[in-house]
């Protein structure tokens, strides 16, 4: 399961010059996400020998923003691509699992039996959910750079840094349309402001039953041999003038500039496929202190507490089945949090990569101080990075836990959430945080409404009971003063108190009432301090701490945003060659080779899955529950166009060597010719370390196949319309000519 | 992990000549475990194009009782095999298990630390430990069938056989030498007698730490990628005038007829492997009721029970260390059965074996009813053997439930052995039931007394406790009727009405004390009955339904030892060919293929797994603690004469298509030419339930390579007396002259 919820942009800056990263190439194989402006720079002579049959301007043409890359959209968390000129979108299953969930009633599930739209009037709005579609992007770090003043301190630096960032994006997106973000490369080296349209009337379309779309579940999630049918359907609309607009009955089709056609020709080993997407974060340039401080603290740390609340919520699920359908989400959620974490563990010490981190580390210093002018340049990088860790790694247990306290109890964070935009509304746009502008608003509304659907009162006072014994065992130094002013009075053991305060927190806050809450959305910073709602009053004591706690992050980012960058530098000096950036949610371009590896001795596994496996697998019982509709088609022999020569059978999901991580979820994966051959929709189990460093004899992406699709909606759902509109790509509708307006 | 209990001697009968089953060969490849006598009716030109380089003779002789089967020993519940002219035994670490469990003391645990006799003087004395070496075999149906009188219902039927088989091996017993044993083939078409040497001096010579020959422990067990060095050594002694003889320090190694040669050249993919040993109970000739039998009452209940008494078990551990070092081979013990069980349910299920069963009885049945005469000899069988087993099914639960009493709980088991003895006892000699005579009183005096060591009281009453509930819900047609006398008698609910029964049971029995319950092994029945110990008297009152349901057995297995071959006559004249009688124990030669296989949809596993592996997996925590002695040598890239070409790489455990079961572990296994290349240990989780049906493409037999064995004994152990004394296969001491004597 690879969604990652959109990561905001980073703060920033330096002195170097970009231009300096684009050297000659020298990279392993398959790894890397290029940005479309490095694309020109990759060996084309090499991709040409391996199959692709496109110049770099048919991916990405940035004269009139053209090329393949312009079918590619964000969906926020994930991303999808136009296979029609009337906008529709393939994505993931999962990516399209909100937009079901909110026409899901109890009496017609659609997450539970899929859901095809007979026409277009059928078509389901979503709202809140947004498709965006890349317009072009420019360097911006000069204007960035600017705004630092000379002799900045570390905050001056950051604030000054992201006051230019807000007004960079503020006028990019005065004109209604676009939604425009600047991110940081290379943790500061450049700034790059990208500029998407931003189409917020999106329909659901088609997305297949759970039993295809999601076959496997948690079992199967990170795993491979998959056999999950993970795709959806999606269209665009836009106002009658073709701008885009809220939903309105009277909207059409988006019309793109560019759509994908599908492949009939399947894929074959070795041979070489494309992506494009947004993936969402990685962290290879980070230095040993931060693996040290994830592998040892971070992730077990995270596991315990993740495990802990899972526990806690399924007893409270156990006691009504209210409760079981409200948690639902929030626990599918921490499982994949605890086995995405227990697989970086697993990677990070199997591959042994902080010990090479560490000799890596000292080699660059050694090169770095055998000439003083280096020694001048780079000489305090390392150190100093490693004192910042050092300097979070103080009270890294307090903050985890306070941390964990928002992330669990749903009412603590949405109040927390109405004081801070009390707050914030009564400053000027460009002063307000991040996160908390104008154009942030209409979200955290949508969000304070939604979590009426997850939010179970019971269940939110036990995992906060959890928190907050957690809490009482926190050492001396790193207490969270407030509860102890609050809570651990020490008049008796520290269960007792937890339970006396939630006793009182409990029957004091009206946060669960939705109209109360909203009423506080809009109400000014005094009336939220003034509701004397307990939960707030709790939010209000905690504030001073989580304000130290980000000024002195706002310090830390704006070292950071000085030594990152010449850290990079430093290694690039060293190493030579073209660098990628880390992901950082902008679009990405890889290319990698169809391929199987071998997860342990004498363990092989195939590049691909069959249909026959999903009847192996198939149980009857969720998540191995295969619609009737798919067994009796998967049943009947009759000869097909979906077939794969290799294994004589349909074909389901695929390996390919792609580099991806969370927010490529959806991801069109294309042939040579830069036709659709499957959806990127996952990464096996030993992938998830690859966030730390690419191994390519390991990391594997998962798609589900094109013609797995195709056989779905033909044998299954007999989706013509859709078929159609792709242009009966298999011919099963009489060919090519077939395609609708 | 594959071992079983001996099986005691079935009995049998039928008119139906046994030549008949001596046809022309006609069997799926790889398939049979076939006695001695078949092996010249295997399809030798066929058996040579694979690659076999020996006469039938060669492997076994019948005019000498010579050729390689003279070198195959059963340690009764594993097979073994010599491999020096000096009585040097090789076989499974686990098969060793005994031996070093009775030399270890909480100080000194050879099991844990693993162990090497650094001379002969130093071999370690084993007593209950047999090493049986086949002397011949001879088909004695026409004395036991004779002993049938016309007209005999099938209870006579059955004393009649019980009695002739009992004189049958009581006389050829006489000489004091020899174990002998008749045992019914095709469920009683023929009786062979097979005698074997018993050598009862056999020490420990060597056994590997835990960490090398359990390593995976339960976890692995029964799994493939396996990385287990499931060997050990021992050596068989016999008097100075080369008798078997008990263990004495005057006593001198047993020089065998024949021993085993190592390979130094190792296996390769799909070459010929051939399998001696003692395969121990396979149901293949079983019908479709049996099937249905097990599938949905016998191993799901047993499956849910061993579960419970585990779960108790496990509490009782965690009370005290001294508790949980008594139940920990109950425990592991229980959860092999579960997951054998459970495997065979999985197997069962994925194969249909029970539908086909079906299909395959009707199709008899139908073939049956097409000819009047065939109707006449064989229209009765199948409706007779399902009425057979429906009269079993009809107390199946209650059977269980009494069953599970005796099995959990060692003191009720103890009473009821003492009872049974003093009874027993009474009679002349052939008049006892089997498993009571003279012969058998030694190894049930040394099991009444080896209990102490795995006798917790506190644990035997929980588990004790757990079947009296099971009993109080049995339903009113399978009541245990003198637990409803004794403990149910409704004054109140069934847990304190088994509490109180449990305070007097315990408070009143003294058969926890060891001089007290062998006190009772000599004494009269009067004696043992008089004895007013509070056990006692509850297997007293046990007994007439323990005596019921075996005068109901004895006449079940006399219809069965009618009808059995009649089917299996039936079967082979409808569909021809050579068959081979269901696994006995009694000694099989089989033929397979090195292969991996594909256990499920895209994964493929190889055939062989390597040191390599053996370090991927190791954690430094049981069960995969690698000793520090095998690192350190592992990560030696010494040139090794032990590296297998293909996987360039000290291979570790390798995979063959040999037909085996429990009793087969320790097998040697062969090349072509006869010499040793592996031990058999187990067999893939794929292959449990082959003990019904033996499926080709996923039944796989798991042995350790012996250049792993050697491996180990030069790069772990140093172990150059052994190496020297099988002829330094490897040339690692300087030659194949270096034989010892």
């Amino acid at each position: 399961m690879r969604s990652t919820a959109r990561r905001l942009a980073a703060p920033v800056l330096i002195t170097a010059v970009v231009l300096v990263l684009a050297a000659a190439p020298r990279v392993a194989a398959d790894e890397g996400m290029w940005l479309l402006d490095q694309i020109p720079k990759l060996d084309q002579a090499k991709l040409k020998a391996e199959g692709l049959e496109l110049t770099p301007q048919q991916i990405w043409n940035p004269a009139d923003g053209s090329g393949l890359a312009s079918a590619v959209v964000w969906l926020g968390g994930c991303t999808a691509s136009f296979v029609s000129p009337d906008g529709l979108i393939v994505t993931n299953h999962h990516c399209a699992f909100p937009a079901a969930q909110y026409n899901s009633t109890p009496e017609n599930n659609l997450i539970a039996s899929g859901f095809l739209a007979v026409d277009r009037d059928h078509e389901l709005p979503s709202p809140g959910s947004h498709a965006y579609v890349l317009e072009g992007f420019a360097d911006v770090t000069q204007r960035v750079l600017e705004a630092v003043p000379t002799g900045a301190d570390d905050t001056a630096r950051f604030k000054a840094v992201e006051g230019a960032v807000k007004r960079i994006v503020k006028s990019c997106e005065a004109g209604g349309d676009l939604r425009c973000r600047v991110a940081s490369m290379f943790g500061g080296l450049s700034y790059v402001l990208y500029r998407q349209l931003d189409l917020r009337d999106v329909r659901l379309v088609h997305i297949p039953a759970e039993g295809i779309g999601a076959f496997g579940g948690d079992i199967d999630n990170w795993m491979w041999p998959r056999h999950d049918g993970d795709y959806a359907f999606l269209r665009a609309y836009v106002g009658p003038d073709g701008k885009p607009a809220d939903y309105s009955k009277d909207n059409v089709p988006y019309r793109p500039k560019r759509y994908l056609r599908i492949s009939d020709r399947g894929v074959a080993r070795e041979s070489l496929t494309l992506l494009l997407g947004y993936p969402g974060r990685t962290m290879r340039y980070r230095t040993s202190y931060a693996v040290q401080q994830a592998e040892e603290v971070r992730y077990p740390e995270n596991i315990r507490l993740l495990g802990e609340a899972i526990h806690v919520l399924e007893l409270q699920s156990k006691k009504s089945p209210a409760a079981a359908i409200k948690n639902a989400s929030a626990i599918k959620y921490m499982n994949n949090g605890m086995k995405n974490n227990q697989g970086m563990i697993d990677g990070l010490r199997s591959s042994h990569l902080l010990e090479s981190k560490r000799r890596d580390e000292a080699e660059l210093a050694k090169w770095i101080e055998s000439d003083p002018a280096r020694a001048q340049r780079f000489g305090h990088v390392l150190p100093e990075i490693a004192s910042v860790h050092e300097e979070e790694a103080a009270t890294a247990r307090r903050d985890l836990v306070l941390g964990f306290m928002y992330r669990t109890s749903r009412l603590l964070s949405a109040a927390n959430t109405l004081l801070k935009i009390s707050e914030q509304r009564a400053k000027p746009d460009l002063e307000r945080e991040p996160g908390y502008m104008e154009r942030d608003l209409p979200r955290r509304r949508h969000r304070l409404m939604r979590m009426q659907r997850s939010l179970d009162v019971a269940s939110d006072r036990a995992v906060l009971r959890l928190m907050l014994l957690e809490a009482s065992r926190l050492p001396e130094d790193q207490r969270i003063q407030p509860l102890d002013a609050l809570v651990f009075k020490g008049d008796s053991d520290p269960a007792t108190e937890v339970d006396a305060f939630l006793d009182k927190l409990y029957a004091g806050t009206r946060l669960q009432d939705e109209d109360f809450r909203m009423s506080l959305f809009e109400a000014s910073r005094a009336d939220v301090v003034g509701s004397s709602d307990s939960m707030i009053e709790l939010a209000l004591a905690l504030e001073p701490l989580r304000k130290a706690n980000r000024q002195r992050e706002e310090k830390i980012e704006g070292a950071l945003s000085r030594l990152r960058p010449l850290y990079v530098q430093a290694l690039h000096e060293y190493r030579g060659g073209l660098m990628y950036p880390d992901a950082n949610s902008t679009i990405r371009f890889n290319y990698g080779t169809v391929r199987g590896y071998r997860p342990r001795d004498a363990v092989r596994y195939f590049w691909m899955t069959s249909l026959r496996g999903v009847l192996e697998k198939d149980t009857g019982v969720s998540p191995f529950n295969s619609p009737k509709a798919l067994l009796k088609a998967a049943r009947t022999t009759e000869p097909s166009p979906y077939l794969d020569n290799t294994i004589k059978d349909v074909p389901v999901d695929f390996l390919a060597t792609l580099d991806s991580t969370g927010g490529n979820s959806g991801s069109p994966v294309m042939n040579g010719a830069g036709e659709l051959v499957g959806l990127l929709f996952d990464g096996n189990y030993e992938s998830m370390a690859s966030d730390w460093r690419f191994d390519p004899v390991l990391t594997r992406s998962i798609m589900v196949d094109i013609r797995y699709v195709f056989w779905n909606l033909d044998r299954v759902y007999h989706a013509d319309r859709l078929i159609r509109e792709m242009g009966d790509p298999f011919r099963t509708l009489g060919g090519r000519d077939g395609v609708t307006k």
